[in-house]
């Protein structure tokens, strides 16, 4: 297997490309959008041709023809530099890369991209350009909720188009929690098919989970599952028996259910099989675990777990009876050789925070104390607090979502280098297929450049407007539902159906 | 023509079938939306079935066949009743209004519908109802904004499929203003070759405006244009020299333009030749001429202005001005018999307000205030303060474009009369085709409720939610991009192309 495909430090070079790629297209330098790290455009100008334009592999390439990521993005690619070429593609389509018109061309093997176009004639056209690039921050997210509005998975695939075109490199799938269990476990079928919404319709089968791991894949992106707990289970509750904390009133259960019950032994063994299939189903070496917002009255009511913890010897502190069922479940993902991410909820209550590897800061207010807090304590962050996005809100705040400094703490060069992304995240409350596009673009594109480009370069309001509205019309173009900015239009104007 | 089809006072034996239709679907009464007037509902069921199912005109109906308003949509509504048996309605669609199967199932003759169902087998049922319907208020507008940006026409139409599902019957079209003109005039062909933000992509042709002025009547929709002046002119200017003021700086023109020129005989030639167009274009007998946020700096700098308003006896009082040049307008489509709806600054500065017909209440603050006002001065009032829907929100919102109370003021019945309805403003700053479906749906389905339905029977927001949440799915089944209100699923999810 190529280099380029065999794993994920390759990837920036499959970013790289889809840069130079966009750079084809018939847009300014200026169109490009998140900015390179380096770029000079001379004014020497090039003609571009479908007829003679191909992608290739350079000479020194590690990556050689076959190579499925690089094969497909260039298809991909070939259509949106030319829109209009699109229905001889098919007939072209082996020419595309091994084409022998010009060697050399691309060459993706040194971190560097150089293109030499041949003079041939044509429509477009391009300024003889040099682009050094590379990200930022290697952790660049999306966190999409399944839970509480199911997203059928074409809504799914659009949202990774969308994200490749913007940099992302993560998806977050926020898959299950309190409203619904979309995923249908082949271990556990109940849970799917006695919590989520319908069980026919409203679920994800494995195959759809593979489609959109495969498709995501093939763009640069990681698909990153939460199965978050112990609370956001009420659905899991319903699939699967004595696996949530019965609620006491008065002394007797009051026949509801709280979060997962930490005090059974059947909890664990439950845990352990779920994310086996979870681990296996999934191939990141990332899981997010959750563990935020746990609501600590329902165990406090249930008399079996204040027993529990008596015989823990947890006294009557429920920090450490979260921190206890946390390290289980780090433990057991770990064991499935999976890294696990957790919101910082579980870092603020937890003691032994060694035990942790990742932390997801989300809570408002000054949360770069807590991003320092928590890179003082040698732990990787991701900061999503920012980068709230499901509440509606005009789109001239996408400044807001831009203006955002993820490393202005005070701390040492080694700490800062612990903050390894953000987040943008997209609740599920107000949103599902009908708004979820619009919603999220072009206000995540803000926080996209500033994940990936340098902050210095980046960091006027009034020099990104005109360079995001333009890059607004291309994924339009692209069949993006991106919403306007402000007053104005787009050569092509998304046309609903 | 059949009573039906000939004029405006019949539009509601349309809605009250559109309503029955809906009725007939596999809902309950409880998702009926807007809420009838009266509707009483036994537990006595008859079994509903496509094949047997038809539309008649009843014996003493003053619609007859051929009535093209109640057959098209006869023939929309039974495939909206059967979605899955729409494959098979071309060769039904003889049969739909002349089957003998059912005499007297319906009758619109007298605001009165009785539905007889014959026994017979099927898949779908109906319980014995009896409705009885009219609306609150005559005028249930909504504005859309096509010049801040272009609304492509696929995308006014589905919008008006959702106005008729909301007995929404007035589509103010706000069609031109400052950023472009993209009406495409016979008479004045510059001001959307110039002055529109495309010459052939961003226009509406003549047959453009026809199609959307025949696809909204047959939906009991009537089109009110709005042509505003003598502000929010900037891209008339582009294509009609000498339309607009010079604006002076220093003595001397600064190159800027400011409202349509008041003090030139030419503007009135112009707008008496635009308003004959437009007058014989739209049919209806409203017109709306804005007269809103007039800028009257560069009148004010205007040396030739300021001598006119001298000639004239105005002194340096420019709300005088302001009144002559709307009062000419008015004057001009009334010679064409239109009626003129202004926003309420017209009223405001306006002293011989009995030359107004109607007066649109658009400004924040005590709009009842205003409201009684204008009532109080004998003039007509639309109100749409309370439904600015064009900023978004979290659709929770909803309740806020609900609880609305018109009619709320202190003020004589025959005051209160003057109220003929409101108006949901839909503003194009922030919003396209990308995102005008879900920012609308269905929050202007809470305006839509308040001025069909009785209020003493819908001013619970409990009360109303559920009923709003089956509405909405209904919404989505009919391929409208309504967003949620809260978490949940509809039977039908929206699917994103």
């Amino acid at each position: 297997m190529c280099a380029v495909c065999s794993g994920r430090r390759a990837r920036p070079n499959l970013n790289l490309l889809l840069l130079l790629i966009l750079l084809l297209g018939p847009h300014t330098v200026e169109g490009v959008w998140p900015l390179p790290q380096a770029i000079t455009s001379s004014t020497e100008r090039y003609p571009l041709t479908p007829q003679a334009f191909c992608f290739s592999y350079g000479r020194r390439s590690a990556a050689r023809p076959g190579c499925s990521v690089l094969d497909a993005a260039s298809e991909r690619y070939f259509s949106l530099i030319f829109p209009d070429y699109t229905y001889a593609l098919n007939a072209l389509s082996n020419l595309l890369l091994y084409c022998p018109c010009v060697p050399d061309n691309l060459s993706v093997s040194a971190g560097r991209a150089s293109l030499n176009a041949e003079t041939v004639w044509g429509a477009y056209f391009v300024n003889k350009t040099k682009i050094e690039d590379f990200p930022r921050f290697q952790f660049r997210g999306i966190l999409l909720d399944t839970s509480r509005h199911y997203l059928p998975v074409k809504t799914i695939l659009k949202s990774l188009d969308a994200m490749a075109y913007n940099k992302f490199n993560v998806f977050h799938w926020h898959i299950v929690d309190d409203p619904s269990f979309p995923y249908q476990s082949h271990t556990f079928p109940d849970l799917s098919s006695k919590g989520a919404f319908h069980p026919m319709t409203h679920i994800y089968t494995q195959s759809d989970v593979r489609r959109v791991i495969s498709y995501a894949r093939l763009r640069g992106i990681r698909v990153l599952p939460e199965f978050d707990s112990p609370g956001h289970t009420k659905s899991w509750g319903k699939g699967q028996s004595d696996l949530l904390t019965p609620c006491y009133k008065g002394g007797i259960p009051s026949g509801t259910f709280g979060p997962v019950n930490p005090a059974l032994p059947s909890t664990y063994q439950f845990m352990e099989r779920l994310f086996k299939e979870v681990s296996a189903v999934f191939p990141d070496s990332y899981i997010h675990l959750g563990g935020d917002e746990v609501d600590l009255s329902c165990w406090r009511s249930n008399p079996y777990v204040r027993a529990f913890m008596q015989k823990m010897g947890f006294g009557v502190d429920f920090a450490k009876l979260e921190a206890f069922y946390m390290e289980k479940v780090v433990n057991i993902t770990s064991f499935f050789n999976k890294t696990s991410i957790v919101w910082q909820d579980v870092f603020d209550y937890h003691e032994r925070r060694s035990s942790l590897s990742v932390v997801e800061v989300w809570k408002e207010g000054c949360y770069l104390c807590e991003v320092r807090r928590v890179a003082k304590a040698g732990l990787r962050v991701i900061l999503a607090s920012p980068w709230y996005l499901d509440q509606p809100g005009p789109t001239h705040n996408w400044a807001r979502y831009y203006t955002v400094w993820p490393l202005a703490f005070k701390g040492t060069e080694e700490q800062k280098s612990l903050v390894i992304g953000g987040e943008v995240c997209m609740w599920g409350e107000y949103v599902d297929a009908t708004n979820l596009a619009p919603r999220l673009w072009p206000r995540a594109s803000a926080a996209a450049e500033r994940l990936w480009s340098n902050e210095k370069q980046t960091s006027s309001v009034d020099k990104a407007f005109p360079r995001l509205q333009d890059f607004r019309c291309i994924l339009l173009r692209r069949g993006i539902q991106a919403e306007p900015l402000y007053v104005g239009h787009c050569k092509h104007e998304y046309h609903s159906v």
